[in-house]
């Protein structure tokens, strides 16, 4: 080969921070602040409170490959934080408040963030905590300088913080493969890991994410992230909205329908994406107050599987589109999208709507998928098959933070975890996750699987499934059932519901009801439900 | 900084297409044929096919950094080579056929291509430049067997070379900064110049191609590239197509009105693009038979400015929008492309029209734009102050194939060579080319805006404005017109028709007659005409 000679541009979340000063200075970031008040600027003001911000940063002596650490809401402050702390150079590590303290102490010990930037829903988490994070030299608290609160970690105030520096900064031009975001998975068992996102990974995924295949972005869209940004960046949107021209709406905290109702009617908000639960809130508020989806398009949904009542909902009563997604922290963090395709359409506009709606998407460029058995030989795209997925890419996972080996094999491939199918329209389905799949006489019963079918059991609320010990087929499912208040649920009736939708042997050996534990992202926790039950079906 | 740990994974042209096999496998690639029939396959049926042109082009002993070249229209065996050569590490320079003799032998020449493939149109052009063309030791017709001409070169057929090869290939991976493609550029002054793309520049151009302030292709397009596959690589349709799934339709060198009909009509074509004059053929083909434009949405415009009544033509009787587009060979080639903004829209239908069609476009990520004064100075984005554009990023050219020195300066601008406006909404209107622009007493005179008004002069077919030596203002204009067949137009009545539509002193001192010298890329041969008008204001 001979070199080409176009310029090596190194590929810097900062250059997305200039395009949208440049080309779309005077579109709008909007943001709930945790103090409650609405606040409003734009591309420019974002672009000149991140050159004062970087300025700060330097002052305090944070230097390139520093990490500097978050404990915050979707809020223009946090947002500030997203591209100037990578921007200089140092990498922004965006805690996850809903962790257990031990796993907060965990991640700030292996992190070693020289500063800690924190909304004051969260000064009692760091109050109590201070004391085991011996690397923060210095807190500052994400508020106005009104009403300011030091507490006793002593916190500066981050307006305090930037108010005086000047609104220019040189932004460093640095190899693209440098850390620009450190994000820990909080995996049911072990220690929390990091997955340490380069610049060229995010800037990337940006770009793919707004194609049609992906989110479908347009400068007129208005896009509302209610993932959280501590979570895997909150799906890139800071990124892609950007780059898109995109307005950006910020909602904090406030997850409850009505907070969301008066961002989407008054910012004309497009498109949103979060986990099921806050759409079925949504949906039930508008219910109650007979309000209207105003502008919206385009719901993601992502974390666990859509509820098919919930995507139905949204489009008959409110004609917005619902579309899954998948994705992992190791994947920077977009694998697949659930958007349509002609040889879809082809099939009818139910079909395509049942696709989209169970299928978690289709390839996107820019990530690989293969699915495999148990000795690593690729299964068909049959859309029947399942086995472990695998995925590799520009933006997966080569390594974990600190860990010796790489976790990707040697020809780029990462084990998910999940168990999944590929069809042959591109399109993947998870069927469980790799743990959580139940082994019943050497063969496989997919727990997400059957916990769909029991959702749809009237006066269910929330159906899991977990394999627990079984003397004689190895494990049998067992059914955790929690009940709408007020229902009246039996173990006969779940029964009689389930046959005539399961294949006889995936029937459950047991139904308990009770209140289903969730993990800290909102998952049901299998590991949990699996203690709880181990002996269930011993006796 | 602390490097990012995740995967390096290069961006190499073979990974767009090994995506569209996994995706999009069924999505059909349509091509007419040099032979004049119809070629169906898909982008599996490619993906196999360029396995085998890979095979091939090994056994031939074509190795990693070598020069292949093309002289060929747009089909699916020229597609083919877009794919295969770059994908073993060779470099397909693509030849624009269209050039002189003499220019053609300098690119064969300086780009030392060890293999020639080329369409049978081409043969009589093979045939009489062979002997200057020492480099190549084979030559390949791209061509049927039936009835295949090996010529005086010996020929061998290219469907015979690949027909007994496997239909599996190991793409080789490598540096992402490797070169691609050569593709020089036709000026009107001096030598050709050779542009390396890489393939990094490619792909990153490709992806951000499809986003909506782009292209805004989605898996429904059909996409029709009328820009030729040798002139920068087609505005890199051939991978931004299959990265979003969209079929393709490749129109081979007919682009009379009823070959284009036959294939928007036929194919569903929903996007186009090409120069103007394609466009206004094929609008006048369809006033003459009474068809319609089917299917078709977009047709972007390139190469020169759009005609303002063609755009209302398409949009008015056909509810087709034109975009316009700027970029050369050196930007891989995209610059700007002229899609809506919010901004605009608030202006209204009309106005967002306007701005559509009279600017070249908006930034876009990845493209840095700037317009400096003669001393380098930055000028305000007003929409009013012209300078020198001036662009950077990671698809614009660094040096060009065989130079000593960068072309783009330290901070890693590159001179356009055009004269530019930057307004508020980030829309860049090109107002003249350096070497054009009539320096009229130190004032500058566009002489394309002047071209655009003289060209709604009834009867006017095409107007030409050069700047020719005078010896009192330093250089005035001369209006070089040639008329519609049996139009009568007089100097009288242009100069009527201009004086209350431009400025006094803009008004041509010099109206003439006559047919308009063309460039190799369908340009107006501004050069000639300066050379034949030179002496006409100096008596």
């Amino acid at each position: 080969m001979i070199p080409g000679l176009m310029q090596t541009t190194p590929l810097l979340t900062t250059s997305i921070l200039n395009f949208a000063e440049a080309a779309h200075p005077r579109r709008e970031i909007v943001s709930r602040t945790v103090e409650g008040r609405i606040h409003r600027y734009d591309y420019a003001g974002l672009a000149e409170r991140c050159r004062k911000l970087a300025n700060a940063l330097t002052k305090m002596g944070v230097a390139s490959g520093d990490r500097v650490a978050s404990l915050a809401w979707n809020t223009h402050r946090h947002l500030e934080l997203f591209y100037a702390a990578p921007g200089i150079g140092a990498v922004l590590n965006t805690v996850n408040p809903r962790l257990f303290d031990e796993q907060i102490v965990y991640i700030m010990e292996h992190a070693q963030a020289r500063v800690l930037f924190y909304d004051a829903t969260f000064a009692p988490l760091v109050e109590r905590l201070a004391a085991q994070m011996p690397s923060v030299e210095r807190f500052v608290l994400l508020a106005d300088e009104d009403g300011h609160q030091p507490g006793a970690v002593g916190a500066e105030n981050y307006e305090a913080l930037i108010a005086g520096e000047p609104d220019t900064f040189d932004w460093p031009v640095f190899d693209e493969n440098a850390a620009s975001f450190l994000c820990y998975t909080s995996g049911t068992t072990g220690d929390p890991k990091g997955v340490l996102y380069s610049h060229r990974a995010v800037v990337l995924q940006a770009m793919a994410e707004g194609l049609a295949s992906a989110f479908g972005f347009t400068a007129f869209d208005v896009v509302m992230p209610c993932s959280s940004l501590y979570h895997a960046t909150a799906w890139g949107l800071p990124f892609a909205a950007p780059i898109n021209g995109c307005k950006l709406v910020l909602p904090a905290e406030k997850m409850d329908g009505a907070s969301l109702q008066e961002l989407i009617e008054g910012e004309g908000v497009t498109f949103s994406g979060g986990v099921p639960t806050i759409w079925t809130m949504y949906l039930d508020y508008l219910k109650k107050t007979g309000g209207s989806t105003g502008t919206l398009q385009r719901v993601v949904v992502g974390g666990s599987a859509v509820p098919l009542a919930m995507a139905e909902s949204f489009k008959t009563d409110h004609g917005v589109q619902v579309l899954q997604i998948w994705g992992m922290t190791e994947t920077c963090p977009l694998g697949v999208i659930a958007t349509p395709t002609p040889a879809l359409a082809e099939l009818g506009q139910e079909a395509l709507d049942q696709a989209i709606w169970t299928r978690q998407g289709r390839l996107q460029f820019g990530i690989e998928l293969k699915i495999v058995d148990d000795d690593g030989n690729e299964a068909p795209h049959d859309g029947e098959t399942s086995g472990a997925l695998m995925v590799r890419g520009p933006w997966t996972i080569q390594r974990y933070f600190r860990q010796e080996a790489d976790v990707a094999d040697a020809d780029g491939w990462f084990d998910t975890g999940d168990i999944a199918t590929l069809d042959e329209f591109g399109f993947m389905r998870i069927t469980d996750r790799k743990k959580d799949v139940i082994k019943s006489g050497g063969e496989w019963i997919s727990s997400i699987d059957l916990e769909n079918v029991a959702a749809g059991c009237p006066g269910v609320k929330v159906a899991a499934v977990v394999g627990v010990p079984h003397p004689k087929w190895e494990e049998r499912p067992v059914l955790v059932i929690e009940t709408h208040e007020g229902a009246n649920v039996t173990v006969d009736g779940v029964i009689e519901f389930l046959t005539p939708r399961v294949v006889k042997w995936w029937l459950p050996d047991a139904v308990e009801f009770g209140a289903v534990p969730m993990t800290a992202t909102g998952k049901i926790d299998k590991k949990c439900l699996r203690a709880a039950y181990k002996d269930r079906l011993m006796a």
